[in-house]
């Protein structure tokens, strides 16, 4: 474990996982799946993510939990306190940051049973019917009268006492056979993959075996480590992704690849080993052996699947864009050098089309449109969008070129979610003064602590949620147009909106480091926008409806962007805003769905085939819609949902589709709630 | 290529293979399946394998062929010669012996069609039906309108084209087929593995594939490289197994894993070396491509079967002698470190028992006694004697510790057949003075010319051959009495008898190397004689049957030593002589026939367990026989066959049986000939 990091094992729930040091206790149960309830999103006021941080020596886990690990209380808290609101030995999960190892009990009323914006799968109701068994049989002894190899004696003892068929085994394994026998007064336990061939044997009794749940994004690889038995999350892992080096987004990967020669094996290779150290630090976390985890799930768009798998990525790179594989592969791990158990299996899901890889697959696992009665749009923001919509009868995905911009990318302040990074902003709509909060500081800039509290790590640039924010402010505020103009604001004179060249700029942040917004970034923001909002439309189109009636937002941006904002800015479309919402990290949750459940990764083989393909690069009208809605917000849409969250002039409101909504909304109220 | 070897084409058959320096045509044709007639069995008696030698360059076979290759002309071929009885430019192919590289014709009257003493498989009527198939598709052109992957196109086109199932393809050929169809114009060649999965990708259009049938052999590991579109034998090699530094014979292998840590890793690692070794040098012989070789069939005694997959064989080093697996393991060659092409597959034959190892299924798969409809017994003589017996309706089997004495181990002036050894021994009734032949050497011992020829090889040692010779001389000429006690025969005083200690030895040879067979040496024969005779009758008593109807001996030990005198000696039971011969190397050829015939590797593994396995340590009667037949020769069988080839005091002899033997013999004369 590195220093950077501390453990933390959730009661009574048992999970656990290693997260940068200053996480706070939230951050880290939601990245868990703890059930730790939370209204506000960590902004300190529902005062419902109340945790007793425990003291003392958990020498079955490892950790040594002390509530001095944790940042010291903040004023938030000690308010409650003094109200009595916050009982002895507590904390808010938001406020309280992890500077060292802890065990965190969760109150009974801080737990939820959280609702999911799709209705089907969640973290708890996984049926686990892993795609591995373990079965215990003791053989008999070898006798010279009737000579049989110990291999037989095990079939037959497998039959015989398990019910199954005649099962071969690996020659790796055959080799353990008998001293595993000779070692254990023959008994031995076996890993049978998929009820046709044994792929571990072990001496004696053996009751638990590990599978892997990994999110192989361009930008960081997470790991999710799972026990097959009991299907729960033991410990969970993430790293940057190594391949950052040779370019920041797949594109100049793929760029990389055409101009390097063995460009592409240098990037498996990295890959393949910051995956083997992952593996290595969950099954460290975890207090498990390495070669105990012997199945492997993988989501990942079609570049980093390919590239993972050691296929070249350049026809990816160009139309046509033609995948070499886009379906489910099983392969022994150590064909691809991920060394864990011999035998271990990686099972690659499939992708749907060259920019809609399995990551797309892992969502649509997760949150199951094929078998919702409305219509869900799924999207999931990286440097492209990948979009799905569609309901049980009918399915549509396409891909759109958002470039990087909502990752802070393109942004002249832009950086990515890191300790320093604004993520939340407000402008004063009067004094066009801004106030901002900053990862790693749990107070806003306005407040007197702030300089005290930021000290530490700083305010170093915008992250991605805090892009979608100032641009929206700035909007609302008055300092753009809907063109996307920044200019003074009549009658509002102010020393943020300064001249720089040709154009104006807002300045954000004058401290240490000068933080503005550009024009640039602005008209980042709204090809970004754009791009998003005209694949949806194109979808909406394709299906011939007017309305969605459930938005989810897939990864990590989609759970720290305000969908307030996000509407604002018009990156979505109409919708009741009590639908959309944060499907958290659903291409991950669809690689733990696919390693716990077998038949739910013969299901996706069978969904992803029906899903109709929009190639939005050969749409006329992507273009002509694209080009609409460049403006801010864009000028397409009724806002009936918007114009009753923020108070801003909408252009062409329809009442009818208006009326239509509000119905929806108030049918399906009762069933539901957003998490949001 | 080392210096010490040489190459041979033979025309028309086109056979090729390697071969020491020294080797005669006669022999190389035989290892080969050259048709190459030959009566006397190479004593260059019979003249019929006149060959004629090639000069000039043979580019596409990258052979130079010169005449000057060969040994001078013998006394022999200038006799015939003068005769007319040799045409100009022919050679004696059993005199010749080649020193350098060569192609040779073999005329339309050397040809014949070889008969085999079992009915069933010969080199020629393998039906050609092997584990993999080439196809070539062409695909059709990428589509953005109707995005598919490459893989998805490839396996449309199979199903399309060539009506295959729908296939999987292997993770490392997937890498080569977008490249492979940017190379030829959107052709490609697949290689089907048992048209279940894409195993190999080409780019274009591709005919010929390869296949290696191996006999791994505790001293030699033998590969014919084979067409797996003709069927054709391309090129043969062999090499010692380089095993023999960790101990000679099995047993002392096996030793050397239970003293030495990691002993088995260290034999298995060297054998796998070898096996590499071999296949480079017979892909290099066949001027083909190593990655060219897809698919693989060895055959093996048990203790090297294990060993060459790695698994270690102590547990087979003593009692229960419990097998870890009998079945066939396919595999791919890379998991046990044979590296050809990146998915070559590699098949184990399986095993029957502890000491019945795949090289007997392979011997079975030859001769198919399954399929006899009389009594087939089949005998592999090495360190131990693996004995089948059986017909259509019952098959047993057993394996008898012979020891090495047949080998030449155990035995004071024994070594292995090389040139130096002799192989041939004649002992003169009367003077009871020796006359031998010597391995590389073309003339008798007695003849003027020997010491001149003899000079080059020298006369080192007796071969398995010369010790089966001059025991059953010894005891013809009364040297020996029937308790295989050596001793002064009444009436013949000869120097070639002499004291040595307290037991007498029989002078074969005063050169340079002083050649004496001791009373160890005939005790040590008795012990495999009666051993190998003890076995065989242990499964005629299970049979229930009074006589066997033919016999086979397989391997190198079967194939030099002259039948007449392992009957003399009691090494087989009972048999008409006309039924008694060489089968060959039929493990190798068992071998050869699962390479090229898939459906026979279904076969044997369905035939293995009906056989029915004798252990001869738990079997009482074994040692009463064992004991009974150490006499020369035995005292329990009629000798009816034996009385008629040598001229020799029969015990006890059985008129009911001997006339039986007989009329078995005219009935069945006509339907075959021997090879012998």
């Amino acid at each position: 474990m590195s220093d950077d990091e501390v453990n933390v094992l959730f009661m009574p729930s048992g999970l656990r996982g290693q997260f940068p040091t200053g996480t706070t206790i939230l951050q880290a149960a939601q990245r868990l799946g703890v059930d730790l309830e939370s209204i506000c999103g960590g902004q300190g006021q529902c005062r419902k993510c109340q945790v007793l941080p425990q003291q003392g020596e958990f020498a079955k886990h490892g950790i040594t939990s002390r509530v001095e690990h944790l940042s010291a209380f903040t004023e938030t808290e000690k308010h409650l306190q003094s109200k009595n609101r916050l009982k002895e030995g507590r904390r808010l999960g938001c406020n309280a940051r992890m500077l060292g190892d802890l065990v965190v009990d969760v109150p009974e009323e801080s737990q939820q049973h959280k609702q999911h914006i799709a209705k089907a799968v969640t973290a708890y109701d996984i049926q686990v019917q892993p795609a591995l068994h373990l079965f215990t049989v003791t053989l008999s002894e070898p006798d010279m009268h009737a000579p049989m190899s110990d291999k037989r004696r095990l079939q037959q003892a497998l039959i015989r006492q398990h019910n199954l068929p005649l099962l071969d085994c690996e020659l790796s394994q055959l080799r353990l056979l008998q001293p595993a026998l000779e070692k254990a007064a023959r008994q031995v336990t076996v890993a049978v993959y998929q009820f046709e061939k044994i792929i571990a044997v072990w001496p004696g009794e053996k009751k638990q075996v590990y599978g892997m749940a990994v999110d192989l994004g361009s930008t960081t690889i997470a790991a999710q480590l799972c026990s097959l038995v009991s299907g729960e999350v033991i410990a969970t892992a993430d790293s940057m992704n190594p391949q950052i080096r040779f370019g920041e987004d797949l594109m100049s990967r793929v760029s990389y690849v055409m101009m390097n020669e063995g460009g592409d094996v240098a990037m498996t290779q990295v890959v393949r080993e910051a995956f083997n150290q992952l593996a290595k630090r969950a099954a460290k976390t975890a207090g498990i052996g390495l070669d105990e985890i012997l199945d492997i799930t993988v989501v990942a768009n079609p570049i980093m699947h390919h590239l993972f798998l050691g296929i070249d990525p350049t026809p990816l790179g160009g139309a046509p864009f033609t995948l070499t594989t886009d379906q489910t592969q099983v392969l022994r791990a150590a064909e691809i050098d991920i060394f864990l158990h011999a035998e271990t299996r990686v099972c690659t899901l499939p992708c749907i089309a060259g920019h809609i890889g399995a990551d797309t697959a892992g969502v649509i696992l997760s949150e199951r449109p094929d078998l919702s009665e409305d219509y869900l749009l799924l999207v999931d923001v990286g440097t492209n969008a990948e979009i799905v919509l569609g309901n049980r009868n009918r399915l549509l995905a396409a891909s759109s070129p958002t470039g990087p911009a909502f990752e802070g990318a393109q942004i002249s302040a832009g950086q990515r979610a890191a300790p320093g990074a604004i993520e939340r902003v407000r402008i004063d709509a009067d004094t066009l003064e801004p106030r901002f909060r900053v990862i790693g500081c749990d107070v806003w800039s306005d407040h007197p602590e702030f300089a005290e509290k930021s000290a530490k790590v700083g305010v170093s640039g915008i992250c991605g949620s805090g892009i979608i924010e100032v641009a929206a402010e700035m909007f609302l505020a008055g300092i753009i147009d809907q063109d996307g103009v920044i200019g003074v604001v009549e009658g509002k004179a102010s020393p943020r909106i300064i001249e720089d060249g040709r154009t104006w700029s807002y300045l954000l942040h004058d401290g240490e480091k000068v933080l503005k917004v550009t024009q640039n970034d602005i008209r980042a923001i709204q090809l970004a926008k754009a791009a998003l909002h005209a694949g949806t439309r194109l979808l909406i189109d394709y299906m011939g409806i007017e309305k969605v009636d459930r938005i989810g937002f897939a990864g990590a941006f989609g759970s720290h962007i305000d969908v307030k904002y996000a509407m604002v800015l018009g990156l979505i479309p109409d919708c009741n805003l009590d639908y959309v919402g944060s499907v958290g990290n659903a291409a991950g949750t669809g690689a733990r769905i696919a390693l716990l459940n077998f038949p739910s990764r013969v299901e996706i083989g069978e969904i992803l085939p029906r899903v109709e393909k929009i190639e939005t690069a050969l749409e006329a009208k992507f273009q002509e819609y694209f080009i609409e809605a460049m403006a801010l917000p864009h000028k397409i849409d009724p806002y009936t949902e918007l114009s009753k969250v923020v108070n801003i002039p909408v252009p062409k409101p329809k009442a009818a589709s208006d009326a239509a909504g509000s119905e929806t909304s108030r049918r399906s109220s009762r069933r539901r709630r957003s998490r949001v």
